[in-house]
């Protein structure tokens, strides 16, 4: 007999579809702050110049907002590629885990608008906090309950745990050090994130980052 | 002979992939009422502080249209996994389900705005109205049509209709409520979204929700 | 040997996947036009209500774009059922297809902005006679160049072509009434729109619409 | 023994959905460009008309970022049509590809107010040079890495380098030809866009463009 929302493979299925197009409108909106600047305001290409290079900051948080999804994209993705299926709980916090990709380009207008103000640091740090929380709730969800794919042994299961765990370590370090300085502690989460997304093969960074 | 538009899987198919589409946008587009503070109205780290703590209602309204899309996701989903192909016209009743799951931005952002206004609320209510009836009307279209997958006993179709009209009921109450206050409105609807999103597998409240 | 961009089923699936992308962008853009009320203007319940009842032209643009768009992506659906394949020129016709597709939400604002003018009228006529001739283009291609499904008979190909010349003669007919009053323009053109979504089965109409 | 984020099918099936989002949120966008005249500013159907020519400049840059958009599309999927499965690092470079693809409505918006200024014409070209850059990377490393589909001969992949930078050079012409005039430059280009949007089959001018 059929029942709804049984977990199944059509519900992993669903849960791509959503992500997917989730992070590719956070992908494009988080672009929506780098405004044109004013007609009024430019009346020489030298006016033009200046202009477009005083949009740096925001190119500066478009670039960290984007490695930072592309960071959690791939995150989701490795969970995903490791769950046989999804049931509806495991779906739900898929789509805590969606919700907080959504606040991104809030996060991100925040920190380009204020760079040198702590808060607007504090907030952007809360936002990859809870993305990392839902992620590794989803997890440990899908762990206990024999959601894993075959073939997912303990070291895999442990991998994921303390990958997320790692960069949330490195992330809190980082905006700690907005008690220096605001833009000092955006510095080094871009730095991060540039690792991560590199996904560099040098061997002592991956014995650090996992 | 091949004919247009015959009921088929592919339209099916069709039809799952829009309904994502227009989830994923509008999960992203009701972020965009949290929009961040004028940079001239602030000076100092407390100003910034206080005008994060002055977006709550937003991030409350926020919050309450993130659980509404999640429990229509997943309601439209239920519906859609027990349907085993799609004409035009069920693929038309799913059509006006996302054309008001796109107005859910509009009603967010009209909730955030007015708050304290009883209008603000039943717009809202209305909005909660329409997705359940063209639902509704999806899945009586889909039953009475021979539409439904093999395995689907009339248990379950009676299930889905009756989840759908429990929770018209609740959210009536909840409407009702604002001749007390539009808030305490808003508070209850909130309370019922978090417990259909949460899916809790308490005895008590399954055999109330269904 | 393989060779980029030949005529294939998986050129076929991503036409398939950015039209449904576009179509969801759309339907959800239409709505970003029914602006809420500023809450400098709102001071009672009563204003409120007045100010959300002045929104009624945007949302009949409204619904107006949203059947509008149902019509079309049913009819890029029926189309490409009935293509077994796809190659870059046809894909390219398909995306001006899309290209016009994505100016409709600057038709249904300029509609609602100006529905006593009969230039905003015409405008979105316009935009309605370009999504016709495309999707004409990319079936003539279609069946010229032997993309068409096994299958699909003379009849069929012509009802396909039929279709779409009936529902631009009826909306030249809508175009033309503007010289009498942009509103009753506007009005022939949803109703026609209503017929069309409904897709009602009385006899008399279907010999009409075809 | 099943490990996160090995080169798989699934991984090149996540990356064609989030292209494909992210391109039809992109066609979407640069519409938005296209902004309705204001209401206070028009009182007759002559101004209204002379309104909605004023917005020529605007649909220009709308087909020109129309057309930009659909060739990378074709050279993206040209490329995964040949890409057997992917990894992460190739999987990053398609996302830094469509970084600069949701640049690219920014791009177009500052040529659209500046179509009379250099500096505009510029940042333009810089986005045509990294969209076509990033491209030519991932390729580079699908070649390299052996995720080449079988039955893609050296020949093949020599063709798919050779179109990237024929089409650089054409839009390095037409880059410097705003030394003349940006208008020119815009122009120049725009017929190199339709030229290869079209696909056309001329011999001559397929031996040029390759």
């Amino acid at each position: 007999m059929k029942r709804p929302l049984e977990p199944s493979a059509e519900g992993r299925g669903r849960v791509v579809g959503i992500t997917d197009g989730v992070f590719a409108i956070a992908l494009t909106l988080i672009v929506l702050e780098i405004r044109v600047p004013a007609h009024e305001t430019v009346h020489s290409e030298n006016e033009l110049i200046a202009a477009v290079a005083a949009l740096a900051p925001r190119f500066l948080t478009y670039a960290l907002s984007f490695l930072t999804l592309t960071i959690f994209w791939f995150g989701q993705q490795a969970q995903h590629g490791l769950v046989a299926k999804s049931d509806r709980r495991l779906a739900t916090l898929n789509l805590c885990f969606l919700g907080f990709v959504a606040l991104l380009p809030f996060s991100t207008d925040l920190l380009a608008d204020f760079l040198e103000f702590r808060t607007a640091v504090l907030v952007y740090w809360l936002n990859l906090l809870m993305l990392g929380l839902t992620l590794l709730a989803s997890w440990r969800y899908a762990d206990k309950n024999g959601f894993l794919a075959e073939g997912v042994d303990a070291e895999t299961t442990r991998t994921v745990y303390l990958r997320i765990v790692k960069a949330q370590i490195l992330w809190a370090i980082g905006a700690a050090l907005c008690l220096v300085s605001p833009l000092l502690s955006v510095g080094f989460i871009l730095v991060v994130q540039l690792i991560y997304a590199a996904a560099l093969r040098a061997p002592l960074l991956r014995k650090i980052i996992g």
